[in-house]
Order: structure tokens, then sequence, then C-alpha cells
């Protein structure tokens, strides 16, 4: 890796730690670069513009992501395996990264109501995420794990309910039975999705 | 009222609407002495502290939501009719006050992370949230209409994690489908939650 490509780097695993606390729009120019051992202009060298940079975290939580939750998954059986190591994978990806949170949701409150470039990159970002869900599901139906007449886009949706709701349980609630209750609500989402016939014990 | 109930009515009412849009950290006091044609120090005789008025704002919405979804709801004969107007109401609520954002949400990703007396507060009022859809989903259960070994803080649970999905799926995904899958779930969830006996349809 050459020198500039080494700091960039730098920059941007400094700016993804500010931004899990602060949210993107609190990542400070000011302490990366005094982080990076740069001045305000020498950053600028790195990155355009405030923007450039703020994207340039996104892509990097995109990619971490991927690598520890969406490539991993992906190498299991299709089927309920498959399906399984999606979520749980992503429950420990919250817990791994930023305490009980997920930067990817936290971004979205962050964004939700503010036009512009970043925008529109995280609503691909998140419905790629959506999609990805239901293309696993509709593989579990490919295999007969899942019944045929599944819809695998609510199935994404209620998938996503319950992580929601286990990270707002989690992290405000306080509830004692959190991981009880999403466990549950994750297990009877399984129960009404598999086939009927005993084909479905086959890929678990 | 008295001018001074008045006045400090109108602050709250100017607060809870920059709220909505920047958070309660992003109230400005500047802004809202200029609302109310006070000077800063004007404005600190109704309210102690920027706390104290972030506080009034956050009864505020608890008012309001209780007059707008939990009291009409709970004035609903017990049953379907009461659960289903408690999760109708509260999405009027949130497309009626802020978009499609919910402000208790909102603030819940402001103060997830944020120790103090708000966090402090938003934690019990969250809390209570949760537990009058348990217990409307108890009275419920009370007249048979839903089956006698429901888990109640499942149901909440799961009820919540709809909403949250909804409210994620309108304002960021832009899922043509966000509505029809609302609802979907929600039926679903219904479904799974009744009396097996004939005696449910008496009261929906």
């Amino acid at each position: 890796m050459a020198k500039g490509e080494r700091t960039r780097k730098e920059i941007i695993d400094h700016a993804f730690d500010l931004a899990k606390e602060a949210g993107l729009e609190g990542v400070s120019l000011g302490v990366l670069a005094h982080q990076a051992g740069l001045s305000k202009s020498g950053l600028f060298a790195h990155f355009k513009s405030k923007e450039a940079l703020q994207l340039g975290v996104l892509e990097e939580a995109v990619e971490r992501f991927t690598a520890t939750v969406v490539r991993p998954a992906l190498a299991e059986p299709r089927g309920e395996r498959r399906v399984r190591a999606l979520f749980e994978r992503y429950l420990a990806w919250k817990s791994g990264t930023s305490g009980d949170r997920c930067i990817f949701l936290s971004l979205a409150h962050e964004y939700d109501d503010r036009p512009g470039p970043i925008r529109d990159r995280l609503v691909v970002v998140l419905a790629d995420w959506h999609q990805t869900i239901a293309r696993v599901a509709q593989s579990a139906i490919d295999v007969g794990a899942f019944r045929a007449d599944l819809d695998t886009e609510l199935f994404a949706f209620e998938c996503q309910g319950i992580i929601m709701a286990h990270l707002h349980a989690v992290s405000l609630l306080e509830l004692p039975d959190a991981n009880r209750m999403h466990i549950a609500a994750f297990e009877a989402l399984l129960d009404r999705s598999r086939a009927p016939s005993p084909s479905n014990t086959a890929s678990r």
C-alpha cells in the first residue's frame, strides 16, 4: 500500500470511529487532521471536501458489513442455515462495532430528512440490505426449506422490524427480556415461513 | 390561563416544532426568545435552564401522544378493536406531527448514548408505551379475543418492530409497498394472537 493510500485509510478509520459516536455530520476535520498528524489543508489533499470524506466513511462501513455479515452468511448452505447466519451476524455486528448501535440505523436517523449525496447513497445501501434478506429467503424457498408462497419482501420487512425492536429494547427500554424476545420473534417468523413438508428439516 | 402560563405554553409549542426538525439538543434558546418576543434572560424567567425547557418539550410530546393516541384507543371496547385503534392511531400520529417521523423515536436515537435527566425520563416514557401495548393485549385476552397463552410482552415487542420497520421503509427505503407490508405484518400478528374459539369474532 502506498504512503498516500495508507494515510487515507488511517483518516477513514479515525473518521469511522468518530461517526459511530457523533454521526457523520459530527465528524470534525480539525480533530481528524490532528489525529493523523496533518494540517487541515494536508487533510484536504486526501479528500477534496468534507462530503467526500463522509462518503468514504459510509463506503468503509459497507465494506466492513459485507466482510463480517453478508459474505460469511452467503458462504453457508442455502436454506434456514443461511437465513440464521444473516440474522445472527447482523446482531453480532451491532454489538461488535458500536455498543448496541448499528451505524447504518444511526445514519438513517441522521439523514432521513437531509437530502444530498450521502442520503442518496444511504438509501441504496439500505435497500441493498433489504434485498439481500429477501434474496436469502428466496434461496430458502428454492431448496424447499421455506414455503413456495412466502412473501420474501414481507419476510425482509419483518426481519428488519425484529432487529430494530431489539436495538430499541436493549439501548433504551432496558428490558431484561430483550434477548429472549428477539429470539422468540425470529423463531416465530421462521416457523411461519417453513415449508409444511418434512423436506425442510433436511436443510437445517 | 395567566399571561405567564400562556407565554410558557407558547415557548414550549415553538420548541416542540424545532425539536421535531433538529432534535432536543438542536433547540436554540436564541431562536425561541426571538419567536416569543423575549430576551434570552426573559426566556430564562420561564425556564431555569435549557434542560428544564427540553424536559418541558418532552412532557408536551407525552401529553399530545396521550390525547391523540392512547386515550381515544382506550375508549374503544376491549379486544381487537382497542388493539387496532392503538396501532392505527400511532401510525396517524407519526404522519400527523412530523412528516413520517415519530418524535419519540427521534429522541431515542438522540439520547440512547447521552446519559442525564432527559434520557432517564425518555426511558420511562418509552417503557410506559411498551406496557400500554402489553396491557391492551392483556385486555384482549381477558375478553377472550386473544388466546390465553399469548406472551403480551412479545406482542408489544413485535408491534413496535412493525412500527419501526414501517417508518424505516417509508422514510428511507422508499419501498412502494411499505403500506401493504405493515398492514400484512400487523394482520399476521393479530392472526397468531387470536383465540382459537369462535368467541373472538364477537369482539371485533
